[in-house]
């Protein structure tokens, strides 16, 4: 007795690791410095050191059992409080550590948010272009999941479309911030309207709509953009962070889920969250990883890297004419399919070895998303096949 | 629209984890050395040297990027190849890299496989006395928790109580081997009965029921008892394995499930658990920690210290008077509360600052679970409390 949709879903794998593997092997045929793969967004830039000096000195010096050892649920909760500090130091707010929940990443954070945030016939809405992870996550929970449309073209949020859409049934919407895939960064502006329309709609229909703000790009962005810090407009927000990007850690799996007290309904939340979390079997945050924290929750990432390879890739591509949203924020620049037709596109790149994931997987038919956590060198190799790829479509 | 269940599992903590945070609570008042902590299953061997000695080489000598980076969602090929090899070679199956998942425990992977083993209507049994969190794992999936009542005194499998509970809705039945909380180790014997008898129903009602075969103690057994490597009997069997107990790494969440290909359906049933734990939000197992699980899958646990424990508490508690099930496994005991009721029992020793478990949280009232994993001093100062508690019922 099989579950039809674990199937469905472990069977038809996400087209990004698909790409991402077919990159791989492709490489094992051609050489790594033969294909360009812009597919995945595994950070190119290393860890800072400060990290991998935190954990040889934590695993040379300090007891094996306090090293590896189970940690609260909660996750540690020195570790907590200095990331609650840092969190109150960047953005003003008042957080404190028993509002914070360590996990691996952001991925199983925002699952078990949406869990508690589902009741029956809840749905939750998404902005296109979006994750598609975000999919399975919303179905998992029991909810439905429901598509924005994307505000073409300066990929803020459709509050038009959203405000149609809304219903009483509506429990939470997710805002992913810098956006993946587009590499766009939601003004506060944007924010604060969304807060307006949100709060509207909460009294409306009686119950509170929540935010769950998915925020793993916070950092990486780009020109002076702001990233607005949401709780701080809309206190109804569950943040869903992880230090993936932030310290080029993403196979380690390490964030938190921050819930404001004053949140409605704050403490039950919270409480809910960590329930659906140890459903799914939710034990602890690694802790080694944890203890590393303590010391480097505040570090920043060094964004020159990717700044230049944006600069490069940007100028570059609008030069040979392809039209794209403004790239501030994430490692993502997302570009208007020549042609029109993103799979037809992608599949003639992917014929030139250059790999993009067409924007059909994220719900926005027509463009295509470029990653750039690249090594420059690629960058500046795969100019020449944007170019012809370009002039095919003259 | 908070989801009640959530709430109601994150609001009533696990009774484990409730007890050891009053005992960290209190040892700030009365001091650590006054508090007799049998209540978690924290290990108390430190890792082994080499965990710590690969880990600190790989973090100073590997490129940052191919250390902290995604891996394939299935894990590192190299890990789970030397990880196949390591079960062919103590076990005499025929493993390879392809059946094996890596993940963040044994937590996630029962949750995920039983989501994976879950159409509507399906119930799924466990055995009392069973691992408490087994219920909220099997109810996030969707399916119904059963409970087979508990074989005593041989704390074997009640296979009489199964076969008239099994229905045409069973998908699976989980077997925790060696057992916790029990300390048991299921022989071949009784896992040969239950094969044929799941070997039959299986035919009655025209589809497999699958073994889940829960087993983070497979390593951990004394006097030279056998734990039988289910697959290896019954072929429909998924291994959820976590190396928290045998590495003594419970914090770090690193472990993998088997599904052997000969399993009925075994590669549809591989992809369905990658399916469900996909939508849990499962990315990879933590990445340092794979890399070094290739040069450490495998070692084998020092067992002396909690053998020695084992035999210094059941000796003297049998002495007392007190019953118990033969401890040869994991690193637990299950003693008949004197008096017979385990609640009143772990009062009075809370009491007298002994943490101890009582059985009702795990489906078997009437008796109480010790955890050996601490200090040996802490073993030798209870045993005056284990004394007194034990004269205050003549």
């Amino acid at each position: 007795m099989i579950n039809p949709q674990s199937l469905a879903l472990g069977t038809k794998r996400n087209t990004i690791m698909e790409l991402a593997d077919y990159g791989r092997a492709r490489a094992a045929i051609v050489g790594r410095e033969n294909i360009f793969d812009f597919s995945i967004g595994n950070p190119s830039v290393p860890a800072p050191a400060e990290v991998n000096a935190a954990m040889v000195d934590i695993l040379q010096n300090m007891d094996s059992l306090a090293v590896h050892g189970y940690t609260s649920t909660l996750g540690d909760p020195r570790t907590r409080a200095v990331i609650a500090e840092d969190l109150n130091r960047r953005f003003g707010c008042d957080a404190t550590a028993d509002e914070l929940l360590l996990c691996c990443g952001a991925a199983p954070e925002v699952s078990a948010v949406c869990k508690a945030l589902t009741t029956p016939g809840a749905e939750i809405f998404v902005f296109a272009p979006y994750f598609p992870e975000y999919k399975p996550y919303i179905e998992q929970a029991g909810a439905a999941f429901r598509v924005v449309p994307a505000s073409i073209p300066d990929f803020q949020l459709n509050l038009e479309a959203l405000e149609e859409m809304l219903s009483p049934n509506t429990s939470a919407v997710i805002v992913n911030n810098p956006n993946n895939p587009v590499g766009s960064v939601y003004t506060t502006e944007t924010i604060e309207k969304l807060s307006a329309l949100l709060e509207r709609k909460s009294q409306e229909f009686g119950h509170r709509i929540y935010i769950i703000a998915d925020e793993p790009y916070r950092e990486l962005v780009y020109e002076g953009a702001v990233v607005p810090f949401i709780p701080n407009i809309y206190p109804h927000t569950v943040v869903c962070y992880s230090y993936s990007k932030s310290l080029s850690l993403p196979g380690e799996r390490m964030g938190y889920i921050y819930v404001p007290t004053k949140a409605q309904d704050g403490r039950d939340l919270y409480h809910a969250i960590i329930g659906a979390a140890r459903a799914m079997g939710h034990v602890c945050a690694p802790s080694l990883l944890q203890l590393a924290l303590a010391r480097c929750a505040h570090l920043l990432p060094d964004l020159s890297t990717y700044d230049r390879n944006r600069r490069t890739l940007a100028e570059a591509l609008a030069e040979y004419g392809y039209e794209m949203a403004k790239p501030e924020g994430a490692f993502y620049i997302f570009l208007k399919a020549p042609g029109g037709d993103d799979l037809a596109f992608s599949q003639k790149a992917m014929a030139k070895d250059l790999l993009i994931m067409p924007g059909s997987d994220f719900g926005c038919p027509g463009y295509l998303r470029l990653c750039y956590c690249v090594d420059y060198d690629t960058v500046v190799r795969s100019l020449p096949i944007f170019k012809e790829l370009m002039e095919a479509y003259r």
